[in-house]
């Protein structure tokens, strides 16, 4: 096969050499015409020197194969070029209905051709930072003994009990005729009784973590929310750990910040790094009407990300920051109030008033307004005497707002059940009756065993180092309310 | 946090430690009482020395933390063993009903309790497993420049034309009334028009690969099959990678076989290898006859996929192969016939006799009888006079059969347009109506380039390393027909 670029010149003069590429532009002059060729590898196109004639029918987004001579370049763009000697077209190019011509898209448009999107050099660079970024985690969780783990993704289980959820079933199968009740049963339903697709795997990890101690699973999760924002998507990978032996929250939220401070320090050095910093240096001024991080900015998020000891609070303090907030003239849409949740915009003015660029933990949220599998704070200092709070953390980063979440779960069956009934995911009368639960209280019935653990929103994470404002630039085939394409 | 272990002894006396774990089984004598602990990370037990009184309240399956002195052990069984000083009981566990006492359980019977299961030694190592195979293609796939990607779940398309998909819906949703058109297009189809989960990743991963030249994925997979057989899930996970720049079958055979190579002598080079061969050799007369396979066969496997050279031959050669056995008297259900799919039953004998324990490919099928994205045979020798061949093959291994599948792509639009009406996905006078596979015509349309790949059954490939006969049974939580539980 033949090589692929880039190619680092091994001697001062010149080689031959054969190269595989699309076109990103061709500049055709008298005499001689100029190919700038990407595979996708990196940011810098290659430069090809061609003559009028070799250059026939090359166009933006043709494939070609070119063999030359590696030289050096008189140009200042680049130290080398290719000076063509063989130029084969690889397939078919339909150059004048082409949508992706050499010039600005807006985002709203690139979203209409997802399958041609990822051919424009800053998307590509996006795929390689996604694939960096699975490496760079998949190391670090085997550094530390963590299995890396395929949680189901049907399932018969509402995590959150939020009921935002997409059914499965199979292509209704006319031809069988319902006999017996077994068989309509059956027919009815693919797996006998409705089934859902994931919307977090945290309760199956909880059982996998029994097994081998540590656990974690990158794994796509659905929402059937109608949300129509720019941190939502109806299909999103979740980043899910769950740890036994622990009944310490702070080693929770260590966790994930050793997680993301080696992200994040890896990034840093990496040259797909360099190649964002560089791509949002040169942003002309529509990249940045998008929204579109600088570099200075995303300079910033990263070294808060690899910085050491990233702040922790209490919600109770949260709220008295917001409150004093308040107070100091600081107008919010919605007041900040003890016992209710967070608003967006709470989040947004604690994330960059307290972090000072790092991102920041808020713990031990009160009760009523969290999931029903948390446990009680952990700390007798955060308890406090009005209300019971329970030991969980939102990580909120600038800009983007939450990231994850954590918490120690509840491992005491009584209390687990209690918290069930009280969330209404349980008739107070029909002690039992939790079909779809059991399996999950049977976790706390036998070999019980505190343990904690987080889920982050990978793309979501992409999206803040990445600098990349909607989610759904991030994912090459987004879903969403009311659009599925590809 | 407190250590865990396995422990490796520092010094030749002793020295004091606290573990984790759970009672794998407890012995209680008039004096002196002993406990194997087990935490996952290691199939061999740590034995645990002490007084009646501290036993009491273990049982199989207690979570518990013991902190003592760790000596060296007079008993034969291990070399040292924790003298305890401390035991703490970590969570309640209902010893009675706990269903996974200390003796032989069927794999039927365990499938009923997937949530639990994973608690048994073995199956804590099949976690393990997974997950070590899982990050030597993560470096394998990364030290060859390939790009992970995430491919979508949620589809429009149905790759193969089988047509058994699971379609995918929001709950209904009665609060919104259905006034214009629009909206009752919107309730109707979360997406506006049925979508389904991915039967293969294929498609948009030849998207992909024209972006950054080289992506793989392993992500889950779905087929709405009623399939009753060990080697058939509903929901398993697939790995795929595509190629671009390449016009050569031979080149996506030998990444497949480097790929396996690589996967295989990490297994072997392995402690977790090692453990199953352990566990393999150790098995009572009640597992064989679950068919799990011997730390013989495990070996030959082994060594067969981590040898060089893996035997290459065409169909038709192995339908003249097929056809002599017969003719010396080997007997098969289905007559091997040119034209006809290879049967369970040819697929087996081929792999016992032409492989002498290593995988072997079949290349160049007829074009009926595969799918229609295939391109045609790339080698003139392979190329058939009385019929069209195409450029495919399938890796077959001794007793499971077929584990992977990979062929050249037809990158030529109108050779694509035709083998889609051929196969009737798309009514010859609709040209241009199948509007879910206009995009895949697109890549096709835009910088087409020569392209090819293959996928493999992550789930089938852990059953053949691991020698568990069902995939349901390595797989943690497996769905099939009627069958989905937790």
């Amino acid at each position: 096969m033949p090589s692929t670029f880039p190619i680092q010149p091994r001697r001062a003069t010149y080689f031959h050499v054969t190269v595989n590429g699309f076109v990103r532009s061709v500049r055709k002059q008298k005499r001689v015409a100029f190919a700038a060729l990407g595979d996708g590898s990196s940011l810098e196109p290659l430069q090809v020197v061609l003559s009028p004639e070799q250059a026939e029918g090359l166009s933006t987004g043709t494939a070609v194969r070119i063999s030359g001579q590696w030289s050096q370049s008189p140009g200042k763009k680049q130290s080398h070029e290719l000076h063509a000697e063989e130029v084969a077209l690889l397939g078919e190019h339909d150059a004048q209905s082409y949508p992706l011509q050499k010039k600005y898209h807006t985002p709203e448009f690139l979203r209409t051709i997802p399958h041609l999107r990822p051919r424009i050099p800053q998307n590509a660079l996006l795929l390689r930072l996604r694939s960096q970024v699975i490496a760079s985690l998949t190391s670090f969780f085997g550094e530390h003994d963590f299995v890396q783990t395929h949680p189901p993704i049907i399932t018969s289980s509402d995590c959150e009990g939020a009921g935002e959820v997409f059914t499965v079933e199979s292509a209704p199968d006319s031809s069988v005729t319902k006999a017996t009740g077994e068989q309509v049963l059956l027919n009815d339903h693919f797996f006998r009784s409705p089934k859902y697709l994931t919307v977090s795997s945290q309760l199956h990890l909880e059982a996998l973590a029994q097994s081998v101690g540590k656990v974690w699973t990158l794994s796509p999760t659905f929402r059937a929310e109608k949300s129509d924002t720019p941190r939502h998507l109806s299909e999103f990978y979740m980043l899910e750990a769950e740890i036994c032996f622990t009944d310490n929250l702070e080693s929770v939220m260590t966790l994930v910040e050793n997680m993301l401070r080696h992200t994040a320090g890896v990034l840093q050095m990496s040259k797909i790094g360099e190649e964002i910093l560089e791509a949002r240096s040169d942003e002309h001024s529509k990249e940045e009407q998008d929204g579109t991080a600088s570099a200075q900015d995303l300079h910033t998020r990263w070294s808060g990300m690899a910085s050491a000891s990233w702040p922790r609070l209490s919600y109770e303090d949260a709220i008295d920051l917001l409150q004093k907030a308040v107070t100091s003239g600081r107008s919010f849409e919605f007041e900040p109030k003890y016992g209710s949740a967070l608003q967006a915009e709470h989040e947004k003015f604690l994330a960059s008033h307290v972090g000072q660029g790092k991102p920041i933990f808020i713990t031990d949220y009160p009760r009523d307004i969290k999931a029903f599998y948390m446990a009680p704070s952990d700390s007798v200092q955060r308890q406090r005497s009005d209300g019971e709070t329970v030991a969980c953390f939102d990580l909120l980063v600038p800009d983007l707002c939450e990231l994850a979440g954590g918490s120690l779960r509840e491992h005491r069956i009584s209390q687990l059940l209690e918290a069930m009934k009280r969330q209404g995911l349980v008739a107070p009368d029909l002690d039992g009756q939790i079909s779809n639960l059991q399996w999950y209280l049977d976790l706390r019935r036998y070999g019980s065993v505190p343990h904690g653990g987080f889920g982050l929103g990978f793309d979501r994470l992409l999206s803040y180092l990445s600098g990349i404002p909607n989610v759904r630039d991030v994912v090459t085939f987004p879903r969403w309310y009311g659009r599925c394409d590809c």
